[in-house]
């Protein structure tokens, strides 16, 4: 197949001559900072090749690297062959490390462009001051990938819809007065919002913009006296939603008239906004005389907490989704001893199948990774008409899953025995196992962060000399993106938040294993963040386990298991019974009862 | 007893009142940064009667309060009590806190007074910009405490001696060599060390200027040319001493002489200097045309990796230093079994007795903590001939204890059972050794720092609603400061530096429990960094025990255990007793036995 790349290198590297630019730095970012991204803004992954979430790319003009984390390092490795672009692995996940490989190969006088709308206001000032102390200049007016980007996609432009309030629960008006109790505090008169998902959360309304997450293009201006501005694309809102907004205050103005909008603010008002969340072509418009307020988007940590009435319709979605992975795993296994031909883009149809009948049901969280034996080693594979695997009735498959809809989101990975399986794979599952495990259990001390605690669910892995090149939970939104702040459970990153765990977050717990070229292993339960104990020495929390869907114990050795471990795997998969039995019948329900039975 | 605090904040007021100073700030430093501080410069002690070694006090004209650490808070409010300070509990212990509290009680034309002597550069600077962006003036070139303070102590004069050769193992020259070649890496011409244990390491010289720290008041410049001035009160060293540093570069100069040498610095010289170990008022002195390098003190890091040649000194320490405690705690059972009235500060006294008459010894690494009963809830406890428990056939004694040899120091912390003891005594020493244990066994992944790895010594006691709030190890110098970095092991701190741990450090595992006013539980040992595996997953690291000692099973509940914690400590008494044994006889021997025999 003929590689497009090195064309496109070619004509960026006309563009920069002629702009006198030393090299381009290319982010995996748009003006919102999702984590993925319209095909509008993938200018990264059209220049590079490399399709996974996380990268960024530098084009020299005699080089081309491009940095991105261990989950990546095999895809990468295989997208990039014959591009003439270097993969450069990153130590530490998100690490701006590019920044030192600049400052190693850019030059007193040379000059370094990068799109100001894919580049929040904190790296930016970040970079900048540590390449301006060289003597580099940072140039943040010129999308060069832009301007040789002749087939770039256009806007997307879904229509925006309400959150059915049967499910959205709070009302927007509470959610907005929330919000500017914690701007007051501040002492702020206004607040920008560019984070797609503050935005849908804090408006009760939903889109499709974006693959997977129910979000839509916007910015949103929070004003005095009770007022909002929505910036959002002509068409996308019907009558009736328009006038609903109005009757909160908020009001409609062109996507594009964010900057312009933001200029009109003068030397009395003070504007909240996180740097870490406004992209620096956005900033750039506010007058200088405005004071600003830097601090994280209240409404990101109102949303993590979910409220009761939010989580009684999440143990529904739960009981549900959970259901239709018993149906569509069950139909996997029949298919397969029926001898029927069955590839991984099968798994995705089946679980899609059974999950679209559920009522309220959206679509997928985000594309179904099925990964059988090797395929399991690519933490983030995905398997394509092009290229996928067919299933054979031995070793390992690995199903990482999950849906959206209007009562929640979901994730979940299983590990399914399809035959036979090596004494090594039920080990490593078990080890993995035995991780999730002690983290499900765990209690922590109030005020803990989700880094504090990532090593109790690596030391079981640790102990055999092994390991995971990623974080071990994320929170999840309430029918919003599969992934969200500000709690995450990872290890500890020199410099980084620690955002403390509470009562009412929802993380994934999700540690994992991948041996490249042989298999790959990784559990997840999305888990409650519940109180657990008051005691002399203060409050403790734990986790409430929310996934309900059995373990294959055909892929584990239950004799590595300790009597605790038992009675916990024991006690979850009797909670699966009782929730998930009234909503299966005849082979299902025996297959539930099977996979639910003590060890 | 009269209480002289209120009387000394009077006259500190009325000094304020002249100056036209709102609020004086006195925190726990001297100019070189120390833990523990010479007598000439405590005067927050002084001040606020609070003996602690973590403190800071502030003294407005209506208020005082002092801020200190969960470690203090019930010494800070016996100590505090009718001084009319106000204890302040730190969330976060050594985060300046009380700056939010200078920010709410300070008000625009306000100044803040700060000795600059006791301040570092970089604490000053964040402090300086927290407040003049409210327009509070800083001024640290005001020392209020010490105008007021008539029986200061004069500085110490104790002689400097050099480090014996034969155990000192690695020359002065060649540690020259190596921070001069991470100098060069750095682009520094010149390197100002302030740290006490960085200078004693780098010279291979040793003093008695602090309690229980070997270490001399100084300030170390290193030169181009291989030359260094090292500024220090004239008489410490002795002739010889003298000729042999010239001999290796080194000349010598007044102590007060620090600020005029770097004031003699230009445009062509670049300075490495750490900020966060070099005080304000020594910072004054250098030109604003002198490059500045801000970055650790290269030796600070060499210094923490121990040398075979240090390890085989610090293993021979170990075993006198064990067999002496073995003694020690021996003579204290047989004389309470023989009906003497035996106090805390027996204790004491009997282990000093044993280390004293060990080869090498040179004195207590620090104060020993003998703790009865409830004593040992203190986790800082210190028996004074004024205030001490006498000890009876019942309950637990906590000794924390350590010692400086010229091959090595110690620290450990055993609990003894003096007799009865009731069963939440024995599950809280139980499930503290838990914790001890497992972070003793783990593995972890190169890279990982003490903070990614604090929680594996903590979860057996979140599991049952306790904690600690202390730091679960820290490193441990070779016959140096008891505490030093860089490393540590506690838990992650928001911004905090991820130092980590490096096969050739040493780092104390103690966990530990206190329940005011009933009993308090540590177990501590040294352990070694070291090399466990290597996977296709990369290097793993573990932890070598280092100090030599039973822990008294009458305190523990042996059936909390699991298979492989018993296995670790009846592996770890057969290796004490393979170690202690031939430097035992009779009744000695006899004990050391009876305590190391399998459980």
């Amino acid at each position: 197949m003929h590689n497009p790349i090195p064309a496109r290198i070619a004509a960026l590297r006309t563009a920069m001559k002629e702009h006198g630019v030393a090299a381009v730095l290319v982010p995996s970012a748009d003006p919102h900072l999702s984590e993925y991204l319209p095909a509008h803004w993938s200018a990264r992954e059209w220049l590079s090749g490399f399709t996974g979430s996380a990268g960024t790319l530098i084009v020299g003009h005699h080089q081309a690297g491009l940095w991105t984390d261990s989950r990546y390092f095999a895809q990468a490795e295989q997208q990039l062959a014959g591009s003439g672009i270097e993969l450069m692995k990153l130590r530490v996940p998100h690490k701006p490390e590019y920044i030192e490989w600049l400052q190693q190969h850019l030059a007193e006088g040379d000059t370094l462009a990068v799109a100001g709308d894919s580049m929040a206001v904190s790296a930016c000032k970040d970079m900048q001051s540590r390449l301006t102390s060289i003597g580099v200049t940072v140039r943040t007016d010129l999308d060069l990938p832009g301007t040789i980007w002749p087939e770039r996609p256009a806007l997307p432009s879904m229509p925006v819809f309400a959150h059915d309030p049967a499910f959205a629960v709070t009302g927007r008006a509470d959610k907005l007065k929330r919000v500017r109790a914690a701007m007051r505090r501040l002492g702020a008169s206004h607040h920008l919002l560019s984070s797609l998902d503050d935005i849908a959360w804090l408006t009760n309304l939903r889109g499709s913009d974006v693959e997977c997450n129910p979000v839509f293009l916007a910015h949103l201006l929070l004003l005095p006296g009770d007022r909002a501005t929505l910036f959002v694309q002509r068409g996308k809102l019907d009558d009736a939603l328009v006038a609903a907004l109005a009757a909160d205050g908020i009001g409609i103005a062109d996507y594009d008239a964010t900057g312009s909008s933001l200029a009109e603010l003068g030397k009395d008002d003070s504007l909240l906004l996180d740097g870490r969340r406004v992209v620096s072509s956005i900033a750039a418009a506010i007058p200088p005389e405005v004071a600003r307020i830097d601090a994280a988007n209240p409404s990101t940590a109102l949303k993590a907490i979910k409220t009761p009435a939010e989580l009684d319709h999440i143990r529904d979605v739960m009981r549900r989704d959970g259901a239709a992975l018993v149906r569509g795993f069950r139909r996997l296994e029949q298919r397969l001893a029926a001898g029927m031909t069955v590839t991984e883009l099968d798994v995705d149809r089946l679980l899609h199948e059974e999950r679209s009948a559920q009522p309220g049901w959206i679509g997928e969280s985000f594309a179904t990774i099925a990964g059988y034996q090797a395929n399991g080693a690519l933490p983030h594979y995905r398997a394509t008409p092009e290229s996928h695997s067919t299933l054979h009735s031995k070793g390992l498959l690995l199903v990482d899953s999950g849906g959206q809809y209007l009562g929640g989101t979901t994730d979940i990975t299983r590990v399914l025995a399809l035959g036979e399986t090596t004494s090594e794979q039920r080990r490593d599952a078990t080890l993995v196992l035995k991780g999730m495990i002690a983290l499900s259990r765990a209690r922590f001390p109030k005020g803990a962060s989700g880094p504090q605690i990532d090593a109790l669910a690596r030391a079981p892995l640790w102990a055999a000399g092994m390991d995971y090149g990623h974080g071990t939970g994320h929170g999840v939104g309430y029918f919003l993106n599969v992934h969200e702040g500000p709690h995450g459970i990872r290890p500890p990153a020199a410099g980084g938040a620690l955002v403390a765990l509470e009562p009412g977050m929802i993380s994934s717990i999700e540690p994992g294993l991948y041996k490249p070229g042989r298999h790959g292993i990784r559990h997840e339960n999305l888990a409650l963040v519940i109180e657990a104990e008051q005691s002399e020495f203060g409050e403790f929390l734990g986790f409430e386990t929310l996934t309900l869907c059995p373990f294959d114990r055909r892929a584990l050795e239950p004799g590595l298991l300790d009597p605790q471990e038992r009675a916990w795997l024991d006690d979850y998969h009797a909670n699966v019974r009782a929730a998930l039995s009234p909503l299966l019948e005849d082979a299902d329900l025996e297959w539930l009862n099977r996979h639910c039975a003590p060890l």
